[in-house]
């Protein structure tokens, strides 16, 4: 599924300093309360196939693994002398105010941090040409948010000065920056993370990844894409009502996925309702024999009805030149697969004269600035938990993540470099073909 | 709220003649089993102000009034002769299947018909160059259908030829129509019934008026309604999501409403988060001092958020020339209030060099194809159980409908004479406008 | 539907005495607004049949009517010099907090009204020797309430000296009070009304009434009740999917409803999945050829399962002497409808020898505590409305409600005079027995 | 979190006999799709730490290692021959009837199977005596099941004679069975599959496990866990609604959980509404300062409101004698731990003389008979899939789960050998300790 090779190295997760003075300790003793403490040495395999496992003891060289989160005995920061920044970086996604919420609770009732900084509107606060004064964060401001889906920091895109951030958290006094984003803003915290090393490396910087498209690599999962596509769920039912209330209905429905079709696929096993599935991962034909139009044609004239799902990222290379389709208001009408596909569609059965009801639905953000579920909110708790023992132990330039249902490390520079891909060969492919019934290459 | 003038003639109900035998009686004795029957001089008064009905006696003549729906004791219908179809028409929306059900278990059950035809595809079932076969009804077969969203028997726009339809009714044996559609649909029973008035009036055609507008004249609300703006209210609280999680967003929501506001109106009361409504009953302009886009630069540069709902006909006066921005694809973009106001939105932020982060949500058929919520539930319950009461009575030509709060009988002539509007002089819209905080006329 | 003789004089609406300065006029001026004034003399007809309108045309006398609810061109107090309480009585119902919500709203920013108290914890909160302190209210505080369900005063039952509130009132300097409550708060009300008056009638009492079983008079519902009972439907399909799900399985679910069976009735109509409701209003027996247990055997010996709605306060008849069935841990076991049907149901199975899998289903609690749906929104919104309108404009000793689509003042002596009942002729009652197939008097 | 030692023997799975007839191969060629097979060979180690894989290394010798689910170049049965028979025992979770779609449509779809048998009642229906015909599935059968909570088969509880089944299934001609049950019908599978294999082994008897408490071992997570607990996530939003809407409020939720506690932890995690969460694998004290009783008065007089979330197994060693406070009618009122708290809660605080104000919420049965949630549908389908694929490759003895996010082959006889519990020494109890507050010991 992840298609980058990794060696051991990869997976090392970088510390801060050693500390000047002793380990003040948790404000918990977990031990004593009959739990237990984390080590570094604690570690999983990255790959459990036998295969791998194999491999590695014929050479007798450890398989590369993995650092498991979880509380330290031993601890870098003074709790006391902490002074943490949350920002909240890119897209809406549900769950972030839970995260959020999970940070502050972590930080300020298991270790006793009093400073909170709540950074606005993404890495634009933390430059102060923006002029957005961060906000101070406690238990009861926090308290409520998961209630409400997007963030309460607000978010902004982009990228901005990182000399000018550093130099930003330093006379806020921040010790600790925990950033909530996706890739880009990953790549964000890398650099951020690299100019606090190169300073002098007294502050933690760690990243909470956040995508709707489930594209980051090695989690089992992004946070919020469980509610994600649970309310593409009910826009792809839609589409199959629709397409069932007219004669030669067709549900046209376009979902969330630059890159990479997860939602578009569990939306459409999940929902058993769909005809045709398209992601950016598999190449698909419009014309010919094996292409879409003809399929489609086939199915509506013999069923009466039809329901396809288009990613948003899906079939980029047959529109053509995009500039040459921009209307004159300058809308990029073209550049929108839903939009195209219903324009071609409409031609192709116009052309043969055969009846077409379509439907065109794009739930857009209807589906992304929901509150989390409640699986995604305790899943968001646990990244948060997680977040703040890895800062607290001085942990930093890493993100924290689920890995084979285990909550891990993961070294910033190895989460930013590509992207999770629905793999063509794989079996998620293969239950979307099977639930279809559509070809697995359609005329590629 | 009905600006048409009503007399008391307006509001006869045609009977089919005097029955040939004697009455069969209904198949439940409603009086023995302590119920009781109604008679058609069980009336209640069209407008109950007072200041009416004091004009009424100053004349000494009766105001006018509606008969009450119910079951009669004479019925003219022989059950065990009698032939049901059902047909639905236009745009899907919630519950439909809730009233095919309800007729089918009333007409079953409470009067022991045995012969119940589901049209398929509206009107388009009707004529028999179209192919479609009717599917028999029967308890079993309908007895889950509210659950899904949709017409189980598909729906069709447009006319079809009167005659070719009332032959086909004649050719099947059908001697009791029900239609299920909105103000055309209506229409086109009408002209069904005015046929078989020609014929000799042997045949009962009865409507249950749909429209997911609310718009049509004479009703409490019509079904579906209340489920149709509960789901806009999740677009609206999407769309403040979205204009909360960035610097200056504004979330701008088309909604339903050709010709009339109501559910735009009322997910902005539900939810008290939009800041302007803009609907088809009050003209608004964009420039000026007064104007929309200056209410909006004011509130975003105050609040750094805004929230706005579109009805789908508001503002239709200020769409210059639909064909001159048409693309070159045939698509009418502008005709599209939504996203004019999109781009007019965006010019104007852009030419004052204000940061704008604009969310455009148009959850279109996600709204009007799902399952109908408990109270539409019972809603079209009764829509279909007093339905079939009023056929199996002899009734023709009218259509059921609520009332201040009683379920009536209508003349399908009176309430296909308008449309129902919200009315900018009465408390609804000021309630709107109090809730928004927006001008009561916006520059004009 | 109301059993009450009802004369001109009872609908009355109590106003306080004369203003001492000139009516300082609305915050906003209306009919500038190009919307309209409403006065006294707005009124609909109580009873809108036509055999009630023309005995009052033949005895020339006007039939009772009620007044119309709207803002008034004179008010009677200060905005300035107001000061609102509002206090939350008596169980939790969805829709408090909207109500509570848009009398803040409407105090606040249509009438410019700056103090506005919430008193805790019901009447308590009105008896210093409870010692709850009352909070301050502001548009900020009440803006995200509705989110949440319950009361964010906090509620109590029971009476408190009467004097000793009024006293409370008149130091704190409130001059109006808003009490949401049902039957008895809205009697507490009237009490208080009562002191104030003797006391010279310088503050204005206003009721919103608050009854999950739907059971005050001359309201077409009450607010929360939709919310309710479309929570009660899920419980009623559990106890189908239940029934279904094992051999002669039978479902039984206690629903709201002490005194009237609203709820169950309504439940058992918008599921459709119900074969019998027990009601208070309708006996019934439990032994012989037409009771229910028999009814019961019947139905699942034919078809294998069964679904029974009771509303807790039916059968009380049957539960012999309770102290007797009462345990020895002070449980009134048997005071349960549920827990006796169950209790007789299982032992009359069993004394047949004929298996039962019966699955008891008491949602209680999950029913009343969730966030008034969309619809209920906007009725809670409207109630707060005119409540603040009427109270403004001086009127007292009064409740707000919707009569016949129409929003009305009604005086606090009216609605606590009786309860609203079911009425077993009439056309609900009729309904129900015809979805379920129950005979409409169950051996009775 | 699994307790038991596992040796490879324990994780090897049974195959039926070498076939008598050539492999008939699948329906669909995966490989030609560009998709892949599975082999035997492809395994997981079933743990995963490295600290497990090094003693492993060490000793050169495999680490315990788990057969992946997929599809086998080489099948066993002659889909044309085949015979499934599906079967599904227990209590109601959601997605039993998502598994058997799945089944259904996957041996169809994908095998080209078409004698499916849907045995009704579970074990009952293989018992001739209690007269329960089989019911033939087809995709047409299946297709809109997973809309409904429930088994479309029903279920019952209990064993019948291995003797007796296996007999019955012979009659009916069925080669492969699928018994989606929990521990004690994959232990009467197991014993079916014994039987079989007795009689020459040519018939294949798969499980897929259910559970809704979660608490089969060796599995991720079981299907219908996470659609449960968001159904108890409402159920503590109501106890925490109701706590804070009366003074000194308690919310006191039982929820399912006779061995486990999972249910139980998810609800108080995703909500952080609990106060105290009491699971039976942590034993807690009533009485004594470090008792609940303590605990919550602390609470109760200092914060005025707390959830208790209990679940149904927790506390069994604090009720006394059973029979002792069986109450007159036989109602075994104190085996309910939920009723017991209550009462000891409530005389505690009375005996102190502190107001308190409970309300018990007991959701039972409406947390299991709702439909799947879109992600357990998903998971659901999968399961059913890899069910089918292992069937038709000669796989017995077995179930399918996931393990680490991977789908595997397990023997029955593995999972039957314990229950999973909650660790109260690992990360999950640490966590709800954190997030509810409360001892990790509770005066134990």
């Amino acid at each position: 599924m992840n298609s980058v090779a990794v060696t051991v190295d990869d997976l090392n997760i970088p510390n801060l300093g050693p500390r000047e003075i002793p380990s003040p300790g948790c404000a918990r003793d977990f031990a004593a309360e009959g739990s237990s403490w984390h080590s570094d040495g604690d570690r999983i395999v990255l790959d459990d196939h036998m295969d791998s496992i194999r491999v590695a003891m014929k050479n007798d060289i450890d398989p590369p693994s993995i650092e498991l989160a979880g509380p330290r005995r031993e601890i870098f920061f003074n709790p006391a002398e902490t002074c943490i920044a949350i920002v909240t970086c890119g897209g809406l996604c549900p769950g972030i105010n839970d995260v959020i919420r999970s940070l502050v609770m972590q930080a300020y009732h298991t270790y006793g941090v009093r400073q909170i900084l709540g950074i606005q509107y993404g890495f634009e606060g933390l430059d102060p040409s923006c002029g957005h004064k961060p906000i101070e964060l406690t238990p009861d401001s926090v308290d409520n948010i998961p209630t409400f889906g997007g963030s309460i920091l607000g978010t902004s895109r982009g990228k901005r000065e990182v000399k000018v951030m550093v130099n930003r958290l330093e006379s806020l006094g921040v010790n600790m920056l925990f950033v909530i984003g996706g890739d880009g803003s990953q790549k964000g915290a890398q650099a951020i993370y690299e100019e606090t090393q190169r300073r002098g490396g007294r502050m933690a910087i760690l990243g909470v990844p956040k995508t709707i498209d489930n594209d980051i690599m090695f989690m089992d999962r992004s946070f919020g894409y469980q509610t994600a596509f649970a309310a593409a769920f009910h826009a792809v039912i839609s589409a199959h009502t629709e397409a069932r209330g007219a004669r030669n209905g067709l549900g046209l429905v376009k979902l969330m996925g630059r890159d990479s079709g997860f939602i578009a696929c569990s939306a459409a096993l999940a929902t058993g309702e769909a005809n045709a599935v398209l992601i950016p991962e598999v190449p698909f034909k419009l014309e010919g024999p094996g292409g879409l139009l003809h399929f489609l044609e086939q199915r509506i004239t013999s069923r009466g009805h039809a329901v396809i799902i288009t990613a948003e990222g899906a079939g980029q290379d047959l529109i053509p030149d995009a500039e040459a389709v921009t209307d004159k208001s300058g809308n990029r009408l073209h550049s929108d697969i839903g939009l195209f596909l219903k324009e071609k569609i409409t031609e192709h059965f116009k052309a043969r004269n055969i009846e077409l009801n379509l439907k065109y639905i794009d739930p857009s953000y209807l589906i992304r600035s929901i509150p989390a579920a409640p699986e995604d909110r305790i899943f968001c708790l646990n990244l948060g938990r997680h977040a703040v023992h890895a800062g607290m132990a001085g942990k930093t330039g890493m993100v924290v993540a689920r890995w084979h249902q285990s909550y891990v490390h993961l070294p910033m520079s190895l989460v930013t470099r590509g992207r999770r891909k629905v793999d063509p060969t794989g079996d998620l492919w293969r239950s979307v073909v099977e639930a279809t019934g559509q070809p697995a290459r359609m005329g590629v």
